[in-house]
């Protein structure tokens, strides 16, 4: 009716009792994440390993594997049908886990800028590759950082879903811009970075290509998106590697020093899988990263309707201020 | 550009460090929602109390005051304005507190059928008091049960929140219904508890006027919604205070026993203020309960898009099948 789309994972199933004992947290010798443990995995897609070295063996710095417990599985068709006045469809898609580091320790803003790199080209290899895939309309790059942040393993990684479907959040982005682009003829990603950087009090920092700012109306304390600055539609056709990675790590530093190694989660708003026309003009590749400081409670969740208790031009200036290492 | 508001409550302005130590949990002597502490709350607004006892004194069963630290603010008026591209309005409203019952430890689900009426009508005086302020537009009463599901306090209690605006999510669900009614000349809820009550697998409970059920696609394990079985758009008006009494009470303990007293949201989805013609044909009031027992991570707040373990059918017999004290 609101055109709400629900995963029921049941291979996940749980029992009313399995929500409230907690899963023990691994060490590094049970961790499936960590170097030698490489048979704890799925096989690995997309790898990147020192010469020599066999897959799903040690000498990798980053490697990306199937989610052992994935939310939707790449074999099948779709097979939408109705139920009563309901829609059901299968569970096709893709579900994997970017390792983004061997060391089991390291936080993803502690990572060498060669070794964070890495972690980016797998995003963009691995988006690029089911971008293939004709089932698919959106593949989406997030991570979910401590376990208040809901990271099941300590083990620094991030995660890839792509879906059938357009997520709902997505679609109303898409359509915003859409809308603006038609009204004005303008990118409105384009605009609020030119108001952004003539404005200066949201900027948080940023290098040639990209820009890290507190959006004007954030829901979360401390929420802040990178954009580049010209305007791009696709993550995965963005050449500007270094320039990213630099500011992305500049910009998660800058949180943890902040707010001392906060829970976060950040996700890579990206344009539909073959997106095509105006949408191309309208639509401006971006990563939200949102702090997780705020128990978000049942208003916002039954109203979409956010209070937050910072400014975000405290907020720019308290990350502008914070002194990296 | 989709829409979305946020209460920016800068006189809760916290700094960053703010977040990272949690306050500490008061004793009953602190408590300010506890008897003999009736000076630590603002003057209260409705209360159910014994004959002859003063207001802002001991003595009572259920108590309405402001919120002491208001997201909005009940003066003043809107003066919505444009910032650039942005826009922005005075966060004019309304921030209630509902202390549900004098007793410290006591949970909502424990209380007797007695005092858990007068919860009700608490929530029934004080949204036909604001319905009647021209300048809201909405009224929502909600529960955060539990510091997981975002209660500050461990003093039960309920919280209302009146605002100037439709919050983004109910009106979804209002232009839903909208639609629906326009295609099929009936109330979709209503369709949607005719159904359950032929298929019965995600019935929880009912009694003669209301039903609990497992929604279809359920966002969060063990979601659960408690409507009328009648058609009736507003909380306000609805009458069988004694059947809703009974079976929202049953409903929460049959989750209690299942989940072990999870933490859990609760939010009264009701029609908007002087809502008006087919409008009150389409909207259906209904409550939704949502246990707090997976973390939602960057995946479901980027997309939208929930991924849950629980299967509705399996939930609602695990609810069925729990044995009541």
């Amino acid at each position: 009716m609101i055109g709400r789309w629900v995963i029921i994972s049941s291979e996940r199933g749980k029992r009313p009792l399995d929500f409230i004992h907690e899963a023990e947290e691994p060490t590094d010798a049970s961790c499936p994440f960590c170097p030698g443990n490489e048979g704890m995995t799925p096989p690995e897609i997309f790898c990147v390993r020192e010469d020599g070295t066999q897959p799903d063996t040690p000498g990798w710095q980053t490697r990306v594997v199937g989610n052992k417990f994935p939310a939707l599985r790449i074999d099948g068709d779709l097979n939408r049908r109705g139920e009563g006045m309901f829609d059901r469809m299968n569970g096709v898609g893709a579900h994997e886990v970017i390792i983004e580091t061997p060391d089991h320790d390291a936080r993803l803003h502690q990572l060498s800028l060669a070794n964070f790199r890495h972690v980016v080209e797998a995003y963009r290899e691995r988006i690029s590759d089911l971008t293939r895939d004709p089932r698919f309309r959106y593949i989406l790059v997030f991570k979910n950082e401590g376990g208040a942040a809901g990271a099941s393993l300590d083990h620094s990684h991030s995660q890839l879903i792509a879906t059938p479907i357009i997520p709902k959040r997505v679609s109303e982005e898409l359509n915003g811009a859409r809308v603006y682009y038609g009204w004005k003829e303008r990118c409105v990603f384009c605009d609020l970075i030119t108001q952004e950087r003539q404005d200066r009090r949201r900027v948080v920092c940023e290098n040639d290509s990209f820009i890290a700012i507190e959006p004007f109306a954030p829901r979360f304390p401390f929420e802040t998106w990178l954009l580049p600055k010209d305007h791009r539609p696709f993550f995965e056709r963005d050449n500007d590697l270094n320039q990213l990675t630099a500011l992305l790590r500049e910009t998660l530093q800058r949180l943890s020093v902040t707010l001392g190694d906060p829970p976060y989660n950040f996700l890579i708003h990206n344009s539909p899988v073959n997106c095509r026309g105006t949408d191309l003009l309208a639509y401006h590749w971006h990563i939200e990263i949102m702090p997780k400081l705020t128990q978000v409670a049942g208003f916002e969740w039954g109203t979409g309707f956010y209070i937050n208790p910072t400014r975000p031009e405290d907020a720019a200036k308290y990350l502008r201020e914070a002194v990296l290492k």
